[in-house]
């Protein structure tokens, strides 16, 4: 290793990082500083990847975990030679592909980051994957900042990767001792973080991260460090090189003062160029082909619960695909991803009770083109919402399965039930949100969710509920289903999930009395089939929404989407969970909630009377 | 201490939790016995409260991290003479206090927990209320499960209170080994938890957690430890005690096979009372009565970001009332809650960057009567969505105030925008939802929140907006303002936040353009005027509504809810952030997501002349 050109090297990308910030106006190039001779090292000499094929699986990994560190990023990316001078000076411009954080519109850049601590648990999805999965020696390396070692979900991150041994992971902590608005917990002691990190199980390592061949030799011990992941702690100056600004507070988040001056400091612009170190050339096996899926078949009249149908489905899914992988949050009895586990335990994932980290490993492995199953109860995952919101960010393609939702468990009361999952997923760029209401439909769903895009929601239902749909029955994405219906209904009842099978019994006593209601089962809940919805509001003028979920954000609000283009509106009366439950049976619940049959047929015949 | 006497109050909470679970066909016995001997021992020798003033802020605090672990803690309950035997077999039945997870429907229950990882964290905002705030000996002690040690959040209380030296916080850990499906990480390794535990500077004791002596000692050894909290890593058996059950996987949330047979193997029924340990009697002074508000006054016409005065509000009404404290995310220079650390700096507290610890803090601060103010970027509050939730489950009152929002934020780019913070707050039960968009209206309602109930969302921007409003107008939580009105208005335009100044400029377009257009400003999304939108409907019968949010469960849908009752809904054209935005200025932004002036122009114009 040629030191001084290393040296050289991190002044390079100092410099590019003041003048991509400089000519955004805005940016954190006091960030990228610091972390400039620890990028240079890596780049130079430790990273093995093909920037021409990023998404082969024997490449290394670089997540920049502090993602506004991005200025430094792009500089290392035009050191390589793949964005030009122009392209780095776009930086936080309309149209640029860099933008203030990075994204996957840059192909280097795997997943979204910018939400502190995201990006070392999303790297243990990537080491669990190239390990497990792909089975190639790739690295993957992250770089965190110090500020974001106080999230829990580092230390989720630090538990599971501690605990499964993966030395093919290093992070990288930048301790430039400086966080927003002041000096962190621990300032430069890194010390403090090396006997955390290190009870987790991992090998550390503190140096000076200013000096190249300490951190030359830090990466070697890191590549040579079998049976545990490596954490480097480097201490490190904020704004490094330039007087103005080094190691000072209040220069967080903003350009330098005078980036010419910065830049004459710093020596000067330098147009060092660094080849990738290419990965060994190795034989990737293929994946086999999708052999024929034979999902579960389920009796009509029988009673199974959805998030059995579930856990039998994934398995047969796995069975017909060598790409889907399952993880579950330590309640696999309950979600019965157990199913999957027994049949595929090479590709299920026990993530503990860690749904931060359970969520952020299958987006790291989907960013290695792995299909993600994960499951959890629908209230728990509500734990990593920031990590789905950034999933969307990531252009991630993920499959969510939330089980228990909704009072419909009973006993175990408001903290174990889902009664905003539908809200919340629903908020979720480009997501999908489907709520099956029996078992054949769930198997159905299950197998379309695995090719659709994006973050894919589906909410199980913890009680067995009558299957009413035959096995033969095709379910697609945004479609629905209309249950009852004549040429005289009065009134449409749009239900999902388990409000399916009350609404069923009310639409047959309501048309014993009279009053013909037409019955649609919205278990696409986004997209919503729009044209039934327009045909049913057409017919009738009048729509009964019935959901088990708070009356924000869930099934009402997703039937009002099909009329959000100026068209004329049904008139609506919703029902929906509207005071805080406690414990009692399901049955005890959906009639406390307003949610039963009873409670349908009432709100149905008022609304078809009205004038 | 008699021992022999607290081992058999040991076997009488562990009888109790049978019945109760064998009463209620479900619970979790279980995880009751394994905790049996650490709960009676802290009872009967520890624990000082009087339950007769449960709010007394001289009184230890007991908190069920392990939540399903409710039935030991109804027992304990029935052994103070709390509840009596009927109550305690009314457990998980409809309409009784003894929930499957406990909740503040009981006096003595501060917090509802059941959503793992929680209850360590809200004791950690306890501890630094009773330490900092109430300034009484008050010890806080919170039983933890050995598998809720997975969670990240429990990482964020261990280094926030070994941080702050909290000697008056105490875990207990009932290291049973086995979690829902199976055996934890660390099976009885309990030096592995307290490598952990003391590596983030806490004292650690391991003991044997049916050793009653070797409990007490501990327990004595905890009180006694200054500077540091202390954590109890008790190896224990699930289901102790019972030969059918004890130590066996599979054994988990269920009632026990046979009952009586294990209630005779456990000795049978006895009837041991504890008196409770009152804390010594202190004066603890009252705090000062509510001075008079000064809130700051805005000039009409200038331009201020309302997240600024966010924080100047906040800040004036610290020095009003003495109730009101403030908790930040390491990020209150952006939040502007630097105001009010600069203020009070006695009340004001940096949680650094552990939104979970951030939001749990306050949920444990309110537990004993203080008024949080809670700051963060509205994007990374999604970080604690699963407290929130919780929040809402504990009856908890809590003010929650999100910066940035939207795309308006501009050149950062998508990671840092809060785009689905209105859903998730609205699909909280019992929230309160307000977007301002101006200064003085954003000082209004920081006012008006201090005395709403249950969980209330501020939703500020980061960039600058002129001051609409005078400073003496009212503003009070499910209001609005109508900015402009004519009688022969053809449409009418809902807006909040930043959109509203882009509603004015296009309203007086339209209106010269001969398309009169009412401007509704909604800044109480939650809960929303449902008077003046129903007069706009009858005046119009056309919305447009336009949010810097994506397009589900935002302002939208706040406007549906007042139309869900089958009163004739307006047609309606919803502009909402409909694609992922990357990195442009904020005026670029807006433009690009189709919310500025011209975008309105052209919906409300082509909805006014829809037939």
């Amino acid at each position: 290793m040629d030191y001084d050109r290393l040296r050289e090297l991190g002044q390079q990308l100092r410099v590019d990082a003041v003048r991509a910030a400089d000519a955004a106006g805005s940016g954190h190039p006091t960030s990228s500083m610091s972390a400039a001779d620890l990028m240079a090292v890596l780049l130079a000499g430790h990273l093995r990847w093909n920037p021409a094929t990023p998404d082969d699986p024997g490449n290394d990994e670089l997540v920049f975990s502090k993602g506004h560190a991005s200025p430094l990023l792009y500089a290392l990316y035009a050191a390589a030679g793949l964005i030009d001078d122009e392209e780095l000076l776009t930086f936080r411009k309309e149209g640029s592909r860099l933008e203030g954080h990075p994204t996957p519109r840059l192909p280097w850049v795997k997943v979204a980051t910018g939400s502190l601590g995201q990006g070392l648990p999303v790297g243990v999805g990537m080491a669990l994957a190239a390990r497990r999965l792909d089975r190639t020696p790739a690295r993957i390396w992250v770089l965190c900042g110090d500020s974001e070692l106080a999230e829990g979900s580092m230390w989720e991150a630090f538990e599971h990767a501690g605990h499964e041994g993966l030395d093919n992971l290093t992070a990288v902590v930048d301790v430039n001792r400086l966080g927003q608005r002041g000096p962190t917990r621990h300032g430069w002691d890194t010390a403090a973080y090396a006997r955390r990190v290190g009870a987790f199980g991992w090998h550390t390592i503190e140096i000076d991260g200013h000096d190249v061949a300490a951190i030359d030799a830090a990466y070697r011990e890191a590549r040579e460090t079998t049976g545990r992941p490596t954490a480097i702690l480097a201490r490190t100056r904020k704004g490094r090189g330039v007087s103005a600004v080094e190691d000072q507070e209040g220069k967080h988040g903003k350009p330098l003062p005078d980036a010419e001056e910065a830049v004459a400091e710093l020596g000067g612009r330098r147009n060092l160029r660094v080849e990738p170190r290419l990965p060994d050339a190795e034989d990737h096996p293929a994946r086999p082909e999708p052999g024929p899926l034979e999902l579960p078949r389920f009796d009509v009249g029988d009673r199974v619960a959805t998030r059995e149908a579930y856990g039998r489905a994934v398995a047969a899914l796995g069975g017909a695909r060598a790409d889907v992988v399952a993880l579950d949050g330590e309640v696999s009895d309950s979600t019965k991803a157990r199913h999957f586990a027994e049949e595929h335990p090479d590709r299920f994932f026990e993530m503990y009770i860690a749904e931060q980290q359970l969520v952020a490993a299958a987006v790291g492995m989907q960013a290695r083109g792995w299909r993600p199953y994960v499951s959890s109860f629908a209230a728990f995952l509500s734990r990593a919402y920031d990590f789905v919101r950034m999933a969307a960010v990531s252009r991630a393609d993920l499959n969510l399965v939330g089980s228990h939702a909704g009072v419909a468990i009973g006993e175990d009361g408001p903290s174990q039930m889902g009664l905003e999952d539908l809200a919340a997923f629903r908020a979720v760029h480009g997501s999908t949100v489907l709520y099956p209401c029996d078992a054949n439909q769930t198997a159905r769903l299950v197998a379309a969710m695995a090719d659709a895009e994006g973050v894919r929601y589906l909410r199980t239902s913890r009680g067995e509920t009558p299957v009413v749909y035959g096995p033969d029955e095709e379910f697609v994405i945004g479609g629905s289903r209309v249950l009852r219906s004549s040429g005289e209904d009065k009134v449409t009842i749009v239900a999902a999930g388990v409000t399916v099978h009350e609404a069923v019994k009310a639409a047959d006593r309501l048309a014993a009395a009279g009053v013909p209601a037409r019955v649609v089962d919205l278990y696409s809940v986004k997209p919503v089939d729009a044209a039934t919805l327009h045909e049913a509001a057409d017919a009738t003028g009048r729509f009964v929404t019935v959901e088990d979920h708070w009356p924000e954000g869930g099934v009402g609000d997703a039937v009002m989407d099909a009329f959000a283009d100026g068209r004329p509106v049904p008139r609506m009366t919703r029902l929906a969970v509207r005071t805080m439950p406690g414990s009692a049976t399901p049955e005890q619940e959906l009639r406390a909630a307003g949610l039963d049959a009873d409670a349908i047929v009432a709100a149905a015949h008022d609304l078809a009377v009205t004038d």
